[in-house]
């Protein structure tokens, strides 16, 4: 079964290689959180074709939503689009509203033609669908729940944001416990608690930061807010008296 | 064939679900590139075995060298070490000298007993090697190549310097050129270049940034140092005149 949640593919030679540090990703993250889609896997591939086929493959069987990031311009390292196609088992296509948008726009600065490599950003696996930007930029490429976003930051973040106006998440619950003790001292309550409770997940986060005055945080979280609460209650009634410094 | 590269796989509900930025991967990334060790790929996975199972396993696949980040405390999060297990098709066992290891620091911290919770710290694959730290810290665990570090940063950071210390990675030349041009007026020269010269990888990075003074950034890196500078050479003679706003 293909869980609602979502996984990501962040295509990126210059990622792994440290010249460039992934914005992407953690905006990914935090922006799926906020409408409530859960992520299922996060991949940083290099532009390989086969690297790119196996991690999206990998990513459609997890997850319904799959975004990728990077890998679509007009040079020879973009080879996201037919990576998504052959991971889709589809023919890469020339969309031909595509090849209109960029004879117009290069009309409007000014060129005489428009290059042949140019023309490759109209490329996309067959059936693709163009969502529109609001802004008038380049239309979001998506072919069948699969959204292959740009690699640089700006346009990655307003294509992303015309993504999720279209997704329907589910908000998540979430309550915190900080603990004065260690992990070791909770863990059997957490244990306990975890494997009564599987609808709730529950995460032990130990802190060594000295500026902090708590050694653990715990967090308890679902969908369905009683069960947090539930749970909650449990937790404290279970640990050691004293340990709970507060919720959060 | 197995590369001599690295992959990473960052253990982390917490990532995913955005309530820590993740630390470890772009340290992990910065510092393979520096000492020279390539990285094949970054996966961000849940805390959940199966899930680890098969990015360990892939990763194996892909590289010589596997680094995990967190899932290794006492809580019933913690599943990496059952993971690793598995997917290298081994027993878990409890480590003698971790178990002393565990008694001698809580008697330091004039704990009376060590709970059960908390020796499952010593729990490792069969055939686990422990690197000491020189810190006098917990020492790093280690099994055929994959180490399996802590997810606190601080802790991560310590242990991949002991077990960078160890590999061999070689120098990769890296040279950059700076265009004044847009991508698609450069795709064919640069497309020529990377089909004749396979063994150096070029990389093509539009920047939308008005503040920048160019457009694209080119580069080319290989760990031949001639090829690199032989690549740079052709791209020049192939760009368009006056496309090189300068090198780097």
């Amino acid at each position: 079964m293909v869980s609602s949640g979502a996984a990501a593919v962040i295509i990126g030679n210059e990622v792994l290689t440290a010249k460039v540090v992934d914005a992407n990703g953690p905006h990914l993250i935090q922006r799926l959180r906020e409408v409530g889609v859960s992520l299922r896997s996060l991949e940083i591939v290099p532009d390989e074709v086969d690297a790119i086929v196996d991690a999206v493959a990998r990513a459609r069987l997890r997850a319904r939503y799959v975004f990728t990031s990077g890998g679509i311009g007009p040079t020879h390292d973009d080879v996201t689009v037919r990576a998504v196609a052959l991971a889709m088992g589809r023919q890469v296509v020339r969309l031909p509203e595509m090849v209109e948008l960029i004879r117009q726009k290069s009309w409007e600065r000014g060129l005489e033609h428009v290059l042949p490599e140019t023309l490759r950003l109209a490329d996309a696996p067959e059936g693709a669908v163009l969502l529109p930007m609001p802004s008038g930029g380049f239309p979001v490429l998506t072919v069948e729940d699969v959204f292959l976003l740009p690699g640089v930051p700006q346009l990655f973040r307003s294509q992303l944001e015309v993504v999720l106006s279209r997704l329907s998440g589910s908000p998540v619950y979430l309550r915190v416990l900080y603990l004065g003790v260690g992990e070791s001292a909770v863990a059997g309550v957490l244990d306990r608690v975890a494997l009564d409770m599987p609808h709730v997940s529950i995460g032990s986060y130990p802190m060594f930061d000295p500026a902090l005055d708590y050694q653990v945080k715990v967090t308890v979280e679902s969908g369905e807010r009683d069960s947090v609460e539930e749970a909650l209650a449990r937790l404290q009634a279970g640990l050691p008296t004293g340990s709970v410094l507060r919720t959060g």
